[in-house]
């Protein structure tokens, strides 16, 4: 069988979870391509090292652009922090190799046509890492609605809502810089909007309120001294989908009490589903005729599901959903991959993002293709 | 003590619903003065009669107007048809009687200020039903806020949905008329509007989108002469409050699956609460340092419980709820009552919904003031 | 049509429901006769005077001797101390007037014994308060199982715990006397025991074993005198059924945390059903072919529920459950009754107390026929 | 850093589970040795090497007692049939090795009695599979009971029930047989038992009623030819801890609707803790003074979790579980482990579930030590 190497950049939590999610993905899955761990690269060369023994890397390197042209490494995971996606996938392009860029796809609408545009031109094959999709129970959603069980769609609410920022003395952090695409519309919403466009399609127009509560943090944590933050703490839009569906989405990351809240209700025409990642193994389903909402438990005969356990109430983890995602890109490289959230579709929830953004700051309401 | 003679309008649901609550309210509250069940109106002078019997009025009228006039009427109830409100409670405050209406106030913005006016000029007291406000849920959480345990309040995210227009092949009513307050944001919303009014306090803008999903229905039931709809199936908006707080508002009568799901989360720096009127005697409540959100059950420590049990988990249902509106009413009628939901908090609800119908038809920004 | 006219004996807590119950029940249901509040009994006849104005009761008595005595009254309802049931029943039968008595029947098994027997011989109708039964869900649950949509049953595991005398500081009240029917067992246990009676049918044999956590007591709040204590705090215990299903019941009234949790799970071959009286207005279920739990929520197609309301999700509260127990009570005295519980049924739940009583004593299984 | 040579044998869905859990442990932990995946044993040898290039052993056996001899493996882990595991265990023993065996012990009380004196005797270090006690919501339940949060324990309550054999024509399997230690006790009752003993400690005397629900079985799928069974399809039994708490258990492995219920409810003077593996990253919790139970998710302060991932509401899912268990395993090898559930504490495990078959069969209450 054909050899694959797999060369990651970063080391951090999001690299370790690449890491786990391509060791497991050949442990659970029968995939038509051997996985090599080629190269691991991390600017700490001693870091990379060490992290490369214990994950079962083949070789370490302190430069990303080294390992981008490892003649071993055909496919490179990038899980850098979000500025670096852009110059890293562009290069990875240009060396004619698979890109696996965690989310969001870059810090601009700009960048993100870019890339989206190289990856055409070359050819390669690109995913983005929204790895909330992979998860079984959220297959079933789709599926579910691609098959009708629902009817017409008509509205889609969603919220995703955390609250790690919620203390005001947390300080400030890249993550409360726009040229680092912070804030909680593009750290927390850009999940929910692509989620929505995962499940119910391509959005037309939009209105939305940014909102920013915090205005000032301190620069470190204790100091007194302050920084200005532009960022928005809060978002809440109105959607109008193109199949005519509705919609809202809000997303927060200073709301007290939740810690992973990206939960959406779908209603259509002949039933009702509801989702929440706080218990990422459930679906609450509504099918007319039926008595009341029905709570489904991820069992095997889901997509995915069956190759971590043979038995219902097992239950998947987040890093389960990373190992799925790593499959569905094997799959893809490998030629045999059903449509996934690739550039053009991460370029699509960046529009839609942006889309929210201009339509906040004008006032009014927008057409996401006038950005 | 003084007498307090009731006059009711209505024999139907609701106004059961009335007579019941008169007739617990004196049972279970100690009440300034003593209520008596004086006259019961009804066009069907018959049912008036059967009525009035079943339920304990001393008389029957087959003419609203004889009993607005009967002098042993001092408070007059309105529970008929949306378009009926306007000239009764006219008549009534017309008479110096107090007036307690069913929600919505009135079929227009126009005749809601010529209501509020009017009372204002009589001096009459009115309160209008907005019964879900009387839970001692609510009660508690309003209490929460003013006190500031959430914090200064950042968001309000409500919906009330129901399923029971979701059948296509549903016949048009007058429930499907603008002239007499129909469609899902008047019949539904308003109940929402109301409870974000009463919680977080005045809006100052909302943008908005109205959907009508069936655009037709049958004229009456099993009918294939179609009739054209106008009004809304399912409404979303966007709000701002006065208090710097943001929101999403949603109403669908046809979500499936849901039968009164008026549901709300409040979000504030220091806390978020949240409720379902599905669950009416629950709250979940989550403070600044809990591990995660509390499960509150109903008990006699909250406001107005113990009038009807003793012990937590009895739970309340929603007859009661009407019984605390009549206790309210009554108490403000006896000149001993606090702030309520009266013609003038009734029209400003309802001025919310018109800057919402306004904001979806002329797709933009709307200050409610310009309402 | 008939009068009948009521004599209630008791203005407490459960004398305050009992005249809202009937007070209601003529308002919302259909009754065979017309129901005359004849008389109200307190030993304190101010109290009893003043309540029989507030209730809408004719007459007053400061002698229930009198009042069982009062030409006026057919039926009369016992709402006092446990240990007043016995001799307010015989006396009440002995007139040959129907009678309706709060839980427990009797404080001692030979009491509800003599009570059901001559009962029998006098003719009278009789029913106690086991209010719970009255829930639609649980008549839908009732007949559920009665049509065999849960297949065969083959478990029933319940439990109803509060926790109002969890506080060791908590004092010595009847309620920790044997000889006024106290302990977790009596006080609460008892209607888990009258569900699974009702539900699933008779037991036949039992296993237990009682504990007294606290085995003294404050005299009185707040003394350092301390009593000693000999009821329950806490009981556990196996059931076998006569059609073959097994079982466990707990009780308890210091689980920290519970308010009012009646709750049971009814496995049969073909679903399970569960119930929590804290969500009394839902059930869970699930029947083979679902793919998970429903909850269903009460609505106007439940047997009582639409006597309230004519929407579901509207919720009933305990109260109104109080209502639907009248209801049955009127038909069974207008002879127009289904089976119910009766002073046989009520026996029957004590001789289960006393079996359980019994086998935790001796440490073995008992039948329940031998006590 | 020393190496410690693993040797697995089995390749099943435990034996996978396995294979993934020594390989992720040494990417998420800082162990005190270097695990090497030095062999893999399958009586199909062709299998056993293909699992063991996809899972990374060095090594494949077809002879389970060479992977035993074979001097690069340290540590044996067993993850066969269930009457495997005392030949296994016992040779690995001898060998001197570190024995890592699942559930259930052994398929008899004297077995695994032989097999903790013979691990005793050799000093080796000894593990078993009880893999749900090492969910961090578990370890925090177990620390928060430790240091007297809940006060002291009254009551566990307990269930462990699936529908895996709810359909009565699903054939017959050894887990029918008594001989490889089947039925719903051993099979999933012996986890909650499991629990008990871990969290509220030994179990002083118990009485129970073990039930055959469905007595013939097809030999095969689809079979007419039935086969008698003996082992239990449920169990239900009470419980006297020695500390003096009170408790039930209830498994059964044909209640519809439940694909991994093990749930209990432990009680203390001060407070409630509430668990369900359905939903294994959640802990309701009630203490003195709380207005209701609080949901707690599972987080980065957990013991254990961080691990995994560094924010709050990510959740674990059942391999992890596994994870988690083999770093306390590697952690007692090395030399550095806490008590953990070594062959003592799952021989008492066994000795319970035989006390309750004993109580079943004899109709009465049985010491646990006189087994």
């Amino acid at each position: 069988m054909r050899e694959l190497g797999i060369g990651l950049i970063g080391t951090g939590f999001m690299g370790r979870a690449h890491a786990l999610a391509f060791n497991n993905a050949r442990a659970v899955f029968e995939l038509p391509v051997t996985l090599k761990l080629a190269a691991l690269a991390d600017a700490d060369v001693e870091r990379a090292q060490r992290c490369a023994t214990a994950w079962g890397f083949a070789q370490a390197h302190g430069d990303w652009q080294a390992l981008i042209n490892d003649p071993n490494v055909e496919l490179v995971a990038i899980t850098t922090p979000n500025h670096l996606h852009y110059p890293m996938a562009m290069a990875a392009i240009a060396a004619g190799k698979a890109v696996y860029c965690e989310k969001p796809l870059a810090v601009s609408l700009e960048q993100a046509d870019a890339m989206r545009r190289a990856a055409h031109a070359a050819g390669v094959v690109t995913r983005v890492g929204y790895n909330y999709q992979h998860n079984p129970m959220i297959s079933l959603a789709r599926q579910m609605i691609a098959q009708g069980d629902l009817g017409e769609i008509i509205s889609f609410q969603g919220e995703f809502s955390e609250d790690f920022m919620a203390d005001p003395t947390s300080p400030w952090s890249w993550r409360c810089e726009v040229a680092h695409a912070g804030g909680a519309l593009a750290d927390l919403g850009s999940h929910l909007l692509a989620m929505a466009h995962y499940l119910v399609g391509d959005v037309e127009s939009v209105c939305a309120d940014t909102h920013t509560v915090h205005a000032q943090r301190p620069v470190t944590s204790g100091s007194s001294e302050l920084k200005a933050i532009a960022v928005d703490d809060q978002v809440h839009a109105l959607l109008r989908f193109a199949n005519g569906a509705r919609g809202t989405v809000s997303s927060s990351w200073l709301k007290q009490g939740y810690k992973n809240h990206l939960s959406f209700e779908i209603s259509g025409t002949l039933g009702t589903l509801a989702f929440d990642q706080e218990r990422l193994n459930e679906l609450r389903l509504y099918r007319v005729g039926q008595d009341g909402f029905q709570r489904l438990l991820a069992g095997p005969a889901l997509p995915g599901y069956a190759a971590f356990s043979p038995a219902a109430g097992h239950q998947l983890g987040y890093n389960e959903l990373k190992t799925l995602e790593v499959q569905e890109l094997i799959m893809a490289v490998a030629g045999q991959g059903a449509e996934g959230t690739d550039f053009d579709a991460a370029w699509a929830v960046e529009r839609l993002a942006t889309a929210i953004r201009v339509a906040a700051k004008e006032e009014r309401w927008i057409k996401v293709q006038e950005v």
